[in-house]
């Protein structure tokens, strides 16, 4: 399965694909997109959108993973930043894609195992776990922990969701059994 | 000139198209797009985007206004609210339209004179000045109010623009005089 991971900022959106299969991991392509601050909001957002399509049409993902913004304490930046993040979803939601949503603590702790870890870990580990040549920048770096995080949280989720099935499926047999009792 | 008018929002985004030649305006149509809660977030979004994008494929506006959302105390509900208006933007630019944005407060003095006027004095104006038979919804006369902001700002914008680019066309020969000579 190839997951495609978004840090998703309107001045600066990262990037990372990866090759999951089980716990094994393989690099794909990683970047930033970069929107020049001068155009109107709205097109700011729509060269979000046309990039990270890009991205997809060139990568064909089929699954994707979104890191949950911070909230700062400014709301107008709050509000731009929320912006950004709904372009970034639309693009994903646009293309047919399952959105699955981590919060920087899930993605560190995924990635480096301290929920805590500073940037460069993050970037140092990304490089360890996909055997970069070179370090990632800090954007390639935070999309492709999310990607991983995703390649990690997803068996368990499977399992997690066969297991809740037929327990729901042993439930629904033992309440047919009463009805029909 | 065909305007849509966008109030959007996470749970309800109104919608309001007009016809403006001048000052001279006319109803065309008006509605809330209303979104389940129960959906994840990235297919909220994702109706939000089929939804206008369906208003615009039905109405064919040349132009877009939205109005620019309230910023809320609580963090978590602004980055909710900029997501949906970053939703509703790509909806627009992606349709290839312009996007203006109106303050609540420039929507309500273009409307009622008065921007501090409430939601009933919007409403109740918005019917008079599109002649219609009922009082339209909340959602629609905050759409179709940013809609008539827009056709009312609009011949002045072009008016200003042009004597803009009178006076920079005028400077830039000045320049080009001193520079020649």
């Amino acid at each position: 399965m190839r997951i495609l991971g978004i840090d998703p900022g309107l001045r600066r959106t990262g990037f990372g694909v990866i090759e999951a299969s089980g716990m094994r991991i393989q690099y794909v392509a990683s970047g930033t997109i970069v929107v020049p601050t001068e155009l109107p909001l709205y097109q700011r957002l729509k060269a979000i959108l046309d990039n990270i399509r890009e991205v997809i049409q060139t990568h064909q993902p089929d699954d994707s993973a979104l890191e949950k913004v911070f909230v700062n304490t400014n709301p107008v930046s709050t509000l731009l930043l929320g912006q950004a993040r709904g372009a970034a979803m639309c693009a994903l939601a646009d293309s047919n894609l399952n959105v699955s949503e981590y919060t920087a603590l899930q993605i560190k702790k995924a990635v480096v195992g301290n929920g805590h870890a500073k940037k460069e870990q993050v970037q140092l580990m990304v490089q360890h776990l996909l055997s970069l040549n070179g370090l990632p920048s800090s954007d390639s770096a935070d999309a492709l922990a999310c990607a991983i995080c995703h390649a990690h949280a997803n068996p368990l989720l499977q399992k997690l969701k066969s297991h809740e099935q037929s327990q729901l499926s042993h439930q629904s047999r033992m309440r047919a059994g009463r009805l029909i009792g």
